[in-house]
């Protein structure tokens, strides 16, 4: 019996309300041995009493020593073993500007480039173009007609974009186009299966019609192809666990993730601030709640450890709204380690918060690395961590007589 | 490789001797956030003591966030995976009879139940009647007679009772008729599967005819039918461990779950003291044995903290005439958590006691779940509990070369 079945089975409803409160990549590392990390570094008086009365732990994203993506890391607080349920990052992207994808639709993220006049890449993000001028790209491309497959065109953000192929029987298969460096030309598309050699050559074509409609637009006269997938067949939400679940995150691909399980994805602004409202109006509608915090990451990216500090309090900060709506169960985690000492997301376990009156208290007195070590909830994989939430909440039936 | 393979192949004889203790229900949780459990409460100076010279852990019965029922929880123990072997309550309450299960039989947990005029349940337990009445009760039901098939009805305690069919293929995928509350009749027995269809219309049968000889014993003029199922096929605990193992538990159920691994079942009378009286009697006969301690779990479910303190006191008074023995191994633990805070069976890991004079002693001095965190066995799952024992008994030989 897998662990979906596990949670259909033993799933209760009751009226308890579960917050799942994301700061992405939110571990760290000290930047001396012996120093302090991000998280220990920052003043957190309301995640401290949080931390007081509940219980800390460690998790383990995928396995010990991988690194995850957004997309593995946070399908495991999900509750799904993201080496079981793989997600293209194409496809997050669709999702994540809303696109709604069907089972025939073949998913690629684009991103627009700047070729030389010897077709070589000069700039592998076309000048960081302003997403004025990726929206009026994205319409021109979208008039490209390929015979037999429906193709879509949409703006992402800036330089990026998504591409859609509808077809019956495309594999989602393909290599990417991105040679992931400049001063060599994009690579052509090669499908990995006999499935997906339909796709590929769709790709090609239009990636020939591309060429010709992006001619004179430079530095954005061409773009390039990654994480081409299909989306996969995955169960919702609510059908393992009972939750109904509203999911309030500012950037795209967070909302994707959340629409890919099937949550319902809440508009709100671009803060934190404007998210803790929309959690507010939306609390009598929702069971569960996955507030995503963007920040937390990409200070870590930039290798900027003050600024992730200070991103960290801002999350604490928060921390007073989001606790006086009372709910049942408040987790508050990453989905994976982004150490500003890196800058990078990292295999390091993440630390866990779960505050809730049926939690066994530990010794921890604060939410930093060092504690969660010591935590009540141990290391443990992070697709447990919802059983976990559902069992602080009184929503799951024992086991067996 | 699974779990049993490996000890199949590894497992040697010596003269080694080995007492799995179980505190039904051991684990549980402070009243107050920052307090003591009840175990950290109650003072047990002969647990500490083993404590300071073995080594603790906390066990987790199932998978995190899971809280398993006694079924699960003993098999954990035992070394079976509990998702791997799931046990019917039927079964178990037939094996606590001394019910000698066979592949044929169909066991079902009955509760007699009484029926007001309009044939609706006006008490689920037929107002708990006297054991003496239910075992009359019982004598004229195992006279009915339904064709194709042997019937068994047999008393268990108070308003429980066990059915069992005995027929070639007859599957045990039936449901309860047990509508879990009152006001409402008796469900009809439902099969699950085309091969229960036939234990189904027997149930039906049956039900129709003890309708009838019951119709005059109110309270208890009928009977719900509960966990119907069949014995599942599971290895021997001699033959995975090569140990002769002895049980001494006073509950039913507890020996129906040792007789359904094959343990040998030695008569016992009602107290501790009496257990340890039959353990010293049979020591020289047995290389392991389980010794049941049921009323941890009792005081928890009755949501009484001071109570269980108590059991666990009286526990602890019973560790010297084991000790006395000279036992190699002595494991001290629970199946699962019952936290008289929760009232229940919960989720929360449990403690674990390991004693040899083999272990790697780890810092801890005292016996709770809370240096158990701290503990030298960690945080692990119940089925790896036999290995360990198992190991530090000096049974296990090196895994490849």
């Amino acid at each position: 019996m897998d662990l979906h079945d596990l949670m259909r089975r033993l799933h209760v409803k009751n009226t308890s309300k579960l917050v799942l409160l994301v700061a992405d990549g939110l571990g760290g590392l000290p930047l001396q041995a012996g120093g302090k990390t991000e998280l220990e570094t920052a003043h957190t008086p309301n995640l401290d009493a949080l931390a007081t009365g509940g219980v800390l732990g460690l998790s383990t994203p995928v396995l010990p020593g991988i690194t995850p993506g957004s997309g593995p890391g946070h399908l495991g607080l999900f509750g799904y073993d993201p080496l079981q349920f793989q997600i293209g990052r194409g496809v997050l992207e669709a999702l994540g500007i809303d696109f709604d994808l069907g089972s025939n639709d073949v998913a690629i993220r684009g991103n627009f480039c700047t070729l030389d006049a010897a077709g070589k890449i000069s700039d592998r993000r076309a000048g960081r173009i302003a997403s004025d001028i990726g929206t009026r790209l994205c319409g021109k491309l979208d008039q490209i007609k390929i015979p037999g497959v429906e193709t879509f065109v949409r703006p992402v953000k800036e330089y990026r974009l998504v591409i859609v192929f509808r077809a019956v029987g495309l594999g989602g298969n393909v290599e990417d186009t991105d040679p992931q460096k400049t001063g060599v030309p994009p690579l052509d598309p090669v499908a990995r299966d006999a499935a997906s050699q339909k796709t590929a050559e769709i790709a090609k074509q239009f990636l020939k019609a591309a060429r010709e409609v992006l001619k004179n637009d430079a530095p954005a006269n061409f773009f390039t192809m990654r994480g081409i997938d299909k989306k996969p067949a995955i169960p919702t939400f609510e059908e393992i666990y009972g939750l109904r679940a509203g999911a309030i995150a500012v950037y795209p691909m967070y909302r994707g993730l959340a629409r890919l399980v099937s949550m319902k994805v809440l508009d709100a602004g671009q803060t934190l601030d404007d998210q803790c409202s929309r959690l507010e109006s939306a609390w009598n509608e929702f069971d569960f709640f996955f507030v995503h915090f963007k920040y937390t990451d990409s200070t870590g990216e930039d290798g900027n450890f003050a600024a992730k500090v200070e991103k960290i309090e801002q999350l604490d900060a928060a921390i007073p709204r989001i606790t006086a709506l009372g709910p049942d169960v408040l987790v508050v985690t990453g989905d994976h380690s982004t150490p500003s000492k890196l800058r990078s997301h990292s295999w390091h376990p993440v630390p866990v918060l779960l505050s809730a009156d049926s939690c066994r208290t530990d010794a921890c007195t604060s939410f930093g690395e060092t504690q969660c070590l010591a935590g009540g909830l141990g290391q443990f994989q992070a697709k447990h961590l919802m059983s976990l939430a559902m069992a602080h909440a009184g929503r799951l039936e024992k086991f067996g007589a």
